[in-house]
Parts: C-alpha cells; sequence; structure tokens
C-alpha cells in the first residue's frame, strides 16, 4: 500500500488539483472533521487516540487522490493556531520580558502556536509504518502544493517534524553489498538518479571489491535507503563514467587504492526535501573508508553537470563567446562526438563554456545568489573544489543531452573544507582549481 | 562517563545550586560563549558544527556540577528568542490574518520563536550515544531547576524535543528473559523502583517460564530500557507480594493461565520526565500475551498504595474515622502484623482507610482534582478499574512503613477502558469495584 | 577459488584422466609425500598439523587437474590400511570372539582399518571454508572417478565422514524470500536444476506471497545452499509448469490455499551425492506449511519424468504397444504439440506410455529392480503415490525433448507415507492411483 | 530435562552398576530390542525411523538410572557387528590385497564392521537438541563404564562419532562479555573449575575491559560452551591468583598491556572426554589477542600444581630430600602460610618440591612416561615451557591443599612451541626455564 503511495508521490502527482471542486462529499467531511477533532483533544486517552488516527490514515489511504488533497486541506486549514489565542499570549510575553516571568510566558506563546495539525500527524506514526507513511504523504503534499498554496503551512510544520525525526544523529550507516537483501538493491535500481543501473549484472559490478556502496537508514525504515552514495576504489582521478561502470573491465585491487570516487549520490525520498543529509553521509564515508583503506589520500567525485545544456538555451551568445559554431540542439544531439576530429575541435571551447558556466552562472537565491547548477551548489557547500573538467566524460545519450558530454571532478580536501564552506556561505566564494579558471579565460 | 552522568542524575544532585556565585570564570564562559554561538550560526558548515557541538559536549561532562549549571544558564538566558523580532514577526502575522500570506506569516512568526537553546541541544546528538547524553543532561536539568527555574525555558524546550524523539512510535517493545544481555538485566536490578530486587537469583526467578517481563527501548539508546513491566501468569487475581516473589514457590505452568498480573512497572530515566509511555506499553504487553496466551482473560495489577502513610499522617482523623486506635507510626512500624490475632483486628479499619483514601483523597491540579495517590492516578488514567485491595498483600517493611501492608489490584477490563479514561479525564470520576465502596462506606 | 572450483566440478571434469601419465614431477611427488606423512603422523602437535594441512589444502588448489589428481591418487593409495597389521588384528579379535576381550579386540580391529587418507582429508577441515572445499573436492573427486577406479576407497571414506558431517540433524532449514542475500538468490539461479530461472523477475515471482522456497544449509556453509525446494500455495492439483511459473498470472491468496505443489527440487552439491537430505526437507516443509496454512491439505508435486525419451529410445515397441505411430524423434521434436487436433489424438496414447513406463520401466539394482524414472524413484522411495499424469503439463522444448511434454503429480499423503516406503523398500511395489494403472493397461 | 541429565552426569553417576540384577523387565527389554532392530533397518523410511529414534531417546529420558544402564548395555552387547560376517569379509580383503578388487575389499571389511550401535546413536540426532542429548548421554555412558566394562565398545564408536562431529573445524570462537546473556554467563559460573566464580560480581571483574574470557561453541549447541579460557591483560608476569581476581584492584589499561595471562582453562563437557580442544583454543585466543593487542608480547599462564599434594603423600621421601622438616597434612592444612617468618623458611624448600615433582614425576603412559601433573602434561604437550614458580601464588585453603600455594607460569614462546612439542612427543623433553632446573637441583 506505502508502495503505491511513494510510486504516485515520485511519478509526480502534480497533476489535478486547487481549483476543482472538492472531491469530499459534505458529509464525509464533517465525519473526518469530527475524527480529527477527536483525534486532537486525545479522547478517551492517549492510546484509543492512537488506534483512531491509524483509522484515519487508512482512510486517507482509501480516498482517491482529490479526496487525499481534500482531506490535507481540511487538516491545513481547521487545524492551525488561533490568532487570537496568539495574540493574548503575544501580549503577556512582551509583558513579562525582562522580568521573572519572562520563560513562562514564552512557552506560553509557543504553546499557543502549536497547531492540532502537527498532532494529528504526529498520531499517524503510531501505524506500524508510520514513519514511512508520513513521509510518502509529505511526497504526495509536496505534488499537491505546486497548485495549491494553502497546504504551504502544513507542509512546513510537517517539514520541521520530519527534520527532528531525521535527526542525522538518528541515522545508520550501512554498507550495502551484494550480500544485501534483494529487495533492498532493486530498490537501489528503482532510485539510481544519476547513472541508471540497467540490469543486476550492471548492479553487481557496483558492488564489486573495488567499489563501495553506502546508505543512510532510519531505524523505523529499515529497509527504506534514505540516500545512497557509489564509490569507486582506484588509482587515478577518474575522467570517463563509461571506463568506470563497464562491466567487462578488470577488478582493480583494493588495497593498492588511493583514490576514492564518488561517482553517484541518490536522494531516495521525495518526501524528506529540505531535510539534509548529504554532507554527513560523505564525511561518514569518507571516514569509514579512510580506516579500512588506510592508504587512501584523494576523496573526489565524478559528477555530471545536469544544467549546463538548459542554462545554455537561454544564454546563446555562451555559445559564441566560447568560439563554438554549432547549436546548441547540435551539441546536446551529440553526432559530432563519433567524429574524432570533430570532438577534438570542439574540446577546448566546450571546456570553456563549462568552466564559465560552474564559475559564472548563477540562481536565484538571497544573499551572494547560488551557482546554477545543482550539483555544483551541493559540493560547494560542502566545502568540496572544483578540481577539473572532462570533455566526453560521458558519452551517453543523456550526458551528451544535458551536458554536452562533460564531467567534472570536485575534490574534497581535509584541510580546506570548512574554509570553503565558510567563504562559500559568506561571500558565494566558488573553490577551482587554477587550471579550471584559466579555462574559463580562453 | 555517561553512566556516572545519569548516576549523579539518579542520586539527586539537588544539593547547590542558585544563589552561589556562578562556577565558570568570566574568561572560560566567554569562550563558551562564542563557541555557542558559532554553534548556533553552524558556521563552516553543519558537519563542522557537529563537529564542534560534539566538542562542547565534552566540555560540558569534564566540568564540575556548578560548571554544568552555569553553562546551562549560559545556553537558557543567552539563547533563547529576541524579543523585538517576535513582535515584529507577530504584528505580521496578525495583519495577514483572514488573507493569502496568513499561512507564510505563521511560519514567519514561529521562526522568530525558534531559538539557538534547541539547536545547540539538538547538536549533541551528534555525539555517538548523543540521545543518551541529552537525556542525562535533563536529568541533570531537572535537578538544578529545583532551586534555579531560571533554567526552565531550557527544560522546556528539551522536554518538547525528547518527546518528539521519544515518540512511542519509535520504541521498539521487547521482551526480556534470562537469556538477555547481564549487562542490560544488571540495569533492571539497579531500576527496579517497585519491590526491590535483592539478587541475580530473585531477578531470575522473575523470568522464570510463569513470569514475562517487557520494556520499550529507544533504537538509539539500544541497551537502556525507558520502562519495564513485570508480569505473573497465574490463574488467580494475586493478592499477595511476597508469595508472587517467593524463590521458592513451584513454577506455575503458563500454558494453564487465565490472568496475567503487572506486579511492577519501573520508568528508568529521570530525564524523560513529562514523556509518557506507561500507557502504550501496557497496551501493547496485553496484546502480545494475548497472542502467546490465548486463555488469558484477566489483565490486572498487584500495585503498592504508595502515599497512603504520608497522607494519613497529615489526616489524622482518617484513622479515626476508619476505626483505628494505633496511632500512624506503630501502624507503619509494623510489629502488629506479626501477631495474627492483632493483624485480624485492624483487617476491616485499614480496609476502610485504603478504601477512602483511593476514592477520595485529592491531590492538587486544574479542574477536577487528580487522586492524591500516583500510581492510582496512573492507572486510573490509563481506563483501569480499582478492584480489590489486599490486606497485609505486602509485609515488607518498605510495604508496611508506606500502606500499612496493603495492596490494591487495579483492574483492566478492555471493553470499559475507553469509557473510565474518558470520565475519569472529564470528571475525575474513579472507577471501582462495588465492593471496595463499600468498604469505603464502613 | 572455491568458486572456480565448484564451478569445474559442476561442469564435469570428466576429461583427461587415468592412462595417462604422472602429472607431479617424482621431485615434487616426494615433497608431497613427505608432506603428507608429516599430516599424518601429527608432526608438532595437533595445531601445527593443522595448519601444515591448510598449506596443503592450497597447494592442491594450486595444482593443474592432472595435478590434483596424482594428488588425489598418493592420497588414496599410499595411505590406506597396512593388510598385515590388519590381519593381526583380526585374528585377535576372531581369539576374543565370546570372551570378555572381544570388545577391546574390536576397537582394536576398527583401529587398524582406520587410515591415514581421512586423517589427511579431515585435517582440510581446517581452512576458512574447509568444509567447502572438501565438498568440492570431492564433487572433482566423483569426475576424476569415472576413469580411475583406484581413487574408490579415497571416495568411500570421503562419503562417510561427510555422511557424517552432513547429519541431517546438524541442517538448518531456512525459508528463502526476495529479502534474501542476492549473493544466495544468485545462487539459486544457477543450481535450479529441473525449470531453469530465467531471469531476477521470474525469481522474484517465485518468491512472491503465493510461493515458497526452502533450503537446507550446513552451518559452515551458511551461504550455501545445499538442496532447495520451490513451493506453490494454490487450491488445485497443478497440471501445468507453464502456468504455474507466469510471471502475469495474478497472485493466488495464500491463506485460501488448500494445496502445496513441490515443483522442483534441487540438489546443489555434487560433491554430496550419496548424502540424502531430500525426504527430509519434504518432511520439514511439510510440517513448516502446516503451520503457517492451517488449511492445506494436498501436498503434492508437479515433476518432470525425465527418463521417458531415453528410455523408449531403447523400447522402440513401446511405442506401437501404447498405439503411437510418430518416431521418437518426432515426438521429442515436439511439433505436434502446437496442431491442437494431433496434440488431442496424441493424448491418450501417450498417457499410456507414460504410465507404462512410470509402472514398469525398472533400473538396475539389487533386490527388487527400482523403477527407471530417476524423479520417480526418489518420491516412491520417500512414500508418495503416483497420482496423475498431465499431458503437455509442460510445453518447454525441454519438456518436449524428455518427457513428449508430459509431467506428473506424485501425492504426499501422510496417512500412506510410511506403508508405501515400506512396501517400495521390501518388495518394489509402487504405489498408484487406479486411473493411472487404467491407463497403462489400455 | 537434558539440563537434569547432564547435572547428574557431572554429579556422578558412578555409584550402583554392574553385578545388580538387570532393571528392565524382560517384557520392556523386548520391546525395546525389537524397537533398536527397526531403527538400525530404518524400517519405513528414513524419516520415520528418525522420528521412531527420537521417541526411542525420550523413552532413554524416562527410564530409571538402572534402565538406562540397561538400555545401553541391550545396544552396546546386542547391535555390534557379527564375527562371522566380519571374518568372510576379512578373507576377502586379504585375497585381494594387490589385485584391482582391493580397494573394494577394503570397503566391504570395513561395512562389516559397521555396527547398528552407532547407527542407533547418530540418528538420536534427530531430537531437537539431538548433539546435547548425545553428550549428555555419554557423560553418563563414562558413569556406568567406570563399573561396567562390558559398556567399552559403545563408548569407544560415541566417542570416534563426537570427534568427527566436533572437529575443531566446525567450533565457533566467541568472547563472553558481560552483554553475553545471563543464561549464559550462568554456565560460565557453573563450570570453573580451576578457580570457582564466587558471585555475579566475581565474574563481572572477571569480564572488565583488561580481562578477556573466549570459549568454544558447537553450532548445533549455542548455548553451551565447550571450553573456556579467562586472560588477564597486564604488564607482567602475574605471580599471584588472589591479586589477578581482586575485585577492589584497579583496571588495568588494557592498551599498554604486554603480557596475556591465561589464568583458567576449564573444560565443561564430561560426555566430550577424549575431544581435544585446549591447544586449539589457546591458538585461536593468541591469535585473535594479537590483532586486538599488538603490543603483546608474553603468552602465559598462572597454572595450578594439582597434583602435588597427592603424589607427595605416596612420595614421602620427596619432602626430606627438599629439606622440608613439615608432614604433609600440616603443609597441605596451611597455617604455616599465614605465619609469615615460616612461610618464608619454607619458600625454598617448597620449589624445590615443586621443581622436581614438575620436572621427574612421571605417571603412566606407552612410550616415554608424561608427567604426572595433568595441567603440566596439557601446557608441555602444547609445546610451552615451565617459567617460574610461584610461591604462595594461591594461598586459598584449595590452593594450599593441592599445592602448598603454589602455582607455576607456563610460558608459550611462539618460536619454540613446534620444536617443543615435538621434543615432548617424541621423547617426553619437558622444555623448562634454567631457573627451575637450578631449583630442582637445590
Amino acid at each position: 500500500m506505502n508502495d503505491s503511495l511513494i510510486t504516485r508521490g515520485l511519478k509526480k502527482v502534480r497533476a489535478l488539483v486547487s481549483d476543482e471542486p472538492p472531491a469530499l462529499s459534505p458529509k464525509v467531511r464533517d465525519r473526518l472533521r469530527a475524527q480529527l477533532r477527536e483525534c486532537v483533544e486525545g479522547r478517551g486517552g492517549e492510546v484509543s487516540a492512537r488506534q483512531r488516527a491509524a483509522g484515519l490514515a487508512r482512510t486517507y489511504q482509501g480516498l482517491s487522490e482529490a479526496g487525499r488533497r481534500d482531506f490535507l486541506r481540511l487538516i491545513a486549514l481547521e487545524f492551525g493556531p488561533d490568532p487570537a489565542r496568539v495574540a493574548k499570549a503575544h501580549e503577556a510575553y512582551q509583558a513579562a520580558v525582562g522580568t521573572p516571568r519572562q520563560w513562562d510566558a514564552e512557552a506560553g506563546l509557543r504553546a499557543a502556536l502549536r497547531s492540532g495539525r502537527i498532532r494529528i500527524l504526529t498520531q499517524f506514526n503510531a501505524m506500524p509504518q508510520g514513519v514511512k507513511f508520513l513521509v510518502d504523504l509529505r511526497a504526495e503534499l509536496l505534488g499537491f502544493l505546486e497548485k495549491d498554496t494553502d497546504l504551504a503551512p502544513l507542509d512546513r510544520e510537517l517539514e520541521a517534524r520530519l527534520t527532528a525525526w531525521f535527526d542525522v544523529g538518528f541515522l545508520e550507516l550501512q554498507r550495502i553489498t551484494w550480500s544485501s537483501p534483494a529487495a533492498l538493491l532493486e530498490k537501489l535500481i528503482a532510485y539510481e538518479a544519476v547513472h541508471e543501473i540497467r540490469s543486476w549484472a550492471d548492479l553487481k559490478n557496483r558492488l564489486d571489491s573495488d567499489r563501495r556502496c553506502y546508505a543512510f537508514f532510519h531505524p523505523r525504515m529499515p529497509t527504506e535507503p534514505l540516500i545512497f552514495v557509489e564509490v569507486a576504489l582506484t588509482d587515478h582521478l577518474a575522467d570517463n563514467v563509461q571506463h568506470l561502470l563497464d562491466e567487462a573491465a578488470p577488478v582493480f585491487d583494493a588495497r593498492k587504492a588511493d583514490t576514492a570516487i564518488f561517482y553517484s549520490i541518490s536522494n531516495t525520498q521525495v518526501g524528506l526535501r529540505g531535510v539534509s543529509f548529504g554532507n554527513f553521509l560523505l564525511k561518514r564515508v569518507i571516514d569509514d573508508l579512510k580506516r579500512d583503506f588506510p592508504r587512501l589520500r584523494t576523496f573526489a567525485t565524478l559528477s555530471p553537470i545536469p544544467g549546463l545544456a538548459g542554462w545554455t538555451k537561454k544564454h546563446a551568445q555562451a555559445l559564441a563567446e566560447a568560439g563554438i559554431d554549432l547549436p546548441v540542439a547540435d551539441l546536446a544531439a551529440g553526432a559530432w562526438a563519433a567524429d574524432k576530429a570533430e570532438a577534438r575541435r570542439l574540446r577546448d571551447p566546450l571546456l570553456a563554456l563549462a568552466a564559465r558556466y560552474l564559475l559564472e552562472a548563477k540562481g536565484r537565491g538571497e544573499g551572494a545568489p547560488p551557482p546554477f547548477d545543482p550539483v555544483s551548489r551541493f559540493h560547494l557547500g560542502n566545502g568540496a573544489r572544483i578540481e577539473r573538467l572532462n570533455h566526453l566524460g560521458d558519452s551517453s545519450a543523456k550526458g551528451l543531452a544535458q551536458s554536452f558530454g562533460m564531467m567534472v571532478n570536485y575534490l574534497y580536501e581535509p584541510e580546506e573544507i570548512e574554509q570553503n564552506v565558510e567563504a562559500f556561505a559568506a561571500d558565494g566564494r566558488i573553490a577551482a582549481a587554477a587550471s579550471l579558471r584559466r579555462q574559463a579565460r580562453r
């Protein structure tokens, strides 16, 4: 049941919604409202209340999509805090500032803001797979939210609660191997978002002795990886993902590895958007690898540049400036890549284009505008440095279409990380190798 | 280290505190303040911030008791919300009520109230045994709080966070048996709060085939029971705890049991005061027992009456009204209990005293005043009925001292529970057997 | 290393062997002989001897196939019992019969027969995966044995030792599910000997909620199933294996099942030939299924008839007697099966052929000759009854080639099993349904 | 049930036996004989035979001690090999020696010697705790055997089978800690044979961070340690067991340890007499300790000298030769030990006595007679060297009584072990420190 829910969540609900008439009949609505109220009031004791909440959760699961949206609107709109009560508590608080009563008054204001919404949602946790249910519910909520901003307060409160529940202190780092349950490995195949896992043989190759795969798990969702990273142990800064994933390539002797390449990081739970684990995952994985392979010196990624083609389309002059005479569509189609001479000819201009994009293209945001590219944003935010661009690092159709075949290595240099994070956070300063800056100036 | 902390927590810190001069030198204080600020601001990224928080936590552990109190005061008093910012957010919120901006404004007000305090504490969770650390920290905080109410806001926020983290949906019910780790069983011996476990042989007897023991665990505190309950499987409503715990008594064939007697429930974590599990534990245990022993019909407790002697001391006339001619001190000393005739003579008057106490003695509280007796409050609040008083049900020195040897059975009658909870919550109505009401009228 | 060994074992070594010149040089031979002797004598203590034995085992693994054969010949021929010592011990034994010294003398004779061979092999067990090593070694030995009967005594002793080690009392029954390790499931795919598992999707379908899969494991070979059985839970006596394995077929509600169909049983370890588990596996699985699905009434197989086509080829008159006018080759090619009318026409004659084959075709053996068909031999030996023949029960190329598309149900009727085993063992009497006997008489 | 069996086994059956009349009535005897015969013949198939065997095993458990002895006599005397069949097979074997038929004939002779006895016992393994049952049965058998040598052949065959089943390759080394199940730790308390564990606190002290405890387990007896060893991590060659076991002594920082002291090794299963694990256990434990504590340099024991007082009693002149003027009884009573001056006076003479005992006192045995002292025999046989005698190393009543308070360190010097084992096995040569030889010459 949950499985179908998440699938729906993943395959984007974002269809209908919002100005349509409500999907619940007034009668059903009234019944649900009454039940929600009982739930909030905790009638008959907490134990009974939880049992009733589980009943409500099952009702929710049985509704149509439109019905579920209505149900969530009911919670969002009718179980918020009472502005009058808030006003009164606020008045008392301000009056108490500086007096010994300040702390009580602060707690009072907080209590007045505490809503029935979160009390309802928390009680859904009593279901056998309650945590997963709430994560899936939020995935769906995020879909509805795209057209129906009335649901935002519910989303905000749910995000805050999930942030508390999925605090990194609660997460378990696990290695995933070929001896992991098939039911779990199957999920890697489904969730891998960077370089599609094409078959069980492909997956097995990614779990071979010169590879490592790690995931974070929540103790109450033991069969659902929250995020996972795939690592190759090697002796050089990998520059080509097709080589890396070549099932026929010989296995490297991991004990000789001096370099760990993070070539894929995938978040799996749409419903945990805004709850960050990626940075902690990288930290924990690096620690684990160092312990097992004391000869490792270099920790770097081989990453896609997912926003390049889209951005180039909108900034047509960038091509000319880089000295490229092909239209974006031809670059993305990639026929040129099969022609060795043509590929060689385009090499430097494309590297210039990508270097400028990574160093200069900005997205929207407060303060110093962040990099346009989401993957770059993630790694720079974690303290990495842009180390090297790789021409034809990903010659798959997808790679050509999104970044004209280019890939990039982000380097995690332990001594630099903190200051990179700081400089990036404070001024948006981007750490990059000198060679890359040169390519950008070309 | 944590162990010594909790011991200190358990063995009551409540000594010093409050009007004494601060224990941290101004210099140390300034350094800590700066570190706390960095922690709140998340300088250098979340990963680094967590590492620094772990450092702060270790600093805390190394301080003297007075130093730790100062440290907590620093957090409580200097990292609260900013009243001016709150005022502004509140104004915006009230202005937005009824408009589409209401939800954003609500979130804004909530954000203004979010304090650095909880952000700091949450980050301590990054320590290897972070959850336990925070639970122990709160145990200590509660000790300080007895004399230093400035710490109340910190306690409130920590309690709210622990309530979210220890949501019953996250807890694991485990059976504890003689095959459980000795390191765990040792904790039962230490934590048992109702009928002291005198030896490993006593403990083994409580885990025999006609007994069951269950506990709730948090996934991040896998070796610490949060609460545990001891159950005897039998064929009658047990009336005497010495018989129940007699190591020489023959083992009852549990498959023939129709009655489960809950004879001891102990909370173990001082630092989780205010986070309730007891009711859920009983519910889960009853479900588990029903599945394993389908012939069980009766679920009841054999409980102490811990407040009786204390209450009687303050209400001297109650003795006379019940027809008792011994002073409280003599009753509590219990020499009379060894004299069969005297014990028989006192039987009915003592039962009358206890019945009145349970039905009529009230504590403080809003609305309908709750029962004075804490155990009674717990079981009545969970929907049980006072079923029977047992004269000389506990003839130990402790039993005589606290309740003149009397014990009581609370009965959990599945069909009654919800309405009992409701009536008790709404009007303070106490469910009790007719015979008990008769004894009270004697 | 072991893996390649077993593969070689499975893919039949049976190539070279025997009259070729030895593959070990005299020098290597002498060195090995000396090492084997040290091993037998236990020089320097048992601990050192085991370590040296592990060294010998590694030497063995590093040899060529011909070298390994020589190595085994060395053990077989030079480390047997000493006939003169045996003669002396036997004389003493016979002289002692009927006297109090008989038992010592018996032990003495036994000791004289104890060979260095088994002492050597047993010590190989000290390797980290020693048991698996010995099982694989025997697989190879069985291959050599086909052309080199000198190795027989070694095989006999090894079989006896493996029989002791793999006593069914040591085996663990485990359910295999989609949550089992992928590395284990992969072995099912490799080992399935009856109906090939075509893909991971096919495998997943065989582990769905209306299916069960069980295997026996040895505690020292935890990742190697020894034998496994696949079961379908259904509501009728299944008659067609393609339907049974159809991935698109709806899932049956297992709680409603009254019939368990064992549709595939595969031994996996060539090296355990002669060590029987199959009968115990069926017994244990039936017990387990009964407990989980109390409504099950019928336990039966849907089995191939692997020897039919081969036998028919050698007994050409059987076709004519059954009234079949097609040559064996055409029957086995199976074009007729696609022609509905032709298939219908051939139905009864084919059923008559198969019924006679199962009831009358005999193999070689002492006493009452056993059935020619190996699958039939297995199930009849376990006490099953031949219940029903299924025309076109397996329309795959393999099914047509080996049994002209026919399959058979063996029925395990709890009350009949013992007497069937007895009658079959004593007189070779075959239990079969009346309808099948009628078909044979056609 | 098994538990009571082993207790009976341990607490010495050795009472009655042998010339008494049989305890089974002729009728019961006949019934049992018929059942045993069915069991041997495997009537109705192996599965049924095992079930019947389990029934027989339960019958056995229900008999009186005398009944069980009769039952075992029945198996021992009536289910042995048939001398006539053995004679025939032997003739065929001798005739075949040197011909290609030799190997078949060898197997034939072996088969003729195979007895129903072991077939019966093996089938008992089918009981749920069959292995433990057989180990306990042998414990009892060993008790009977003391007075009834007719049972010897059964014991010999059972020992051989248990030796195969308990091959060290099947055993699991496990660390035992304070987090091990209480039910397991309780067994350590019961089984500790060297220095009694006086309480749970004593046990906890032996499992503290400067101690290690290891045991071997069989996969089918997962809650029964077969043998266990207690180790102290320290920085000197320990010379006093009371100091070592002092609960009040401070905990040593194990990371600084350079010495591991094995101060207690206990076999637990009487029924496994003759199956050796001790040497393998020491080897495995040393390997494990080296991995965890790379600074360890010295591996030695602090051992009792259990045979000294007994031997001295029988060799009265030894006292005088060592220059001791107290009678044995006074030495063993130990009053002298409390008198410092007297203890000092006796020091050198006692050391001389002990040194001579260890170097010269011999027991019975073929070839070079082995040391009289069983502990010495064990460690010298494993390749240790007698390193140092410790006056008043064990001042407990037991220590004084058995060895006049002396203890001894055996040293395991990795480079010496093999040659020590060899020299000891070949010529009975005892490795000992020069100082000890000097003490002996005094």
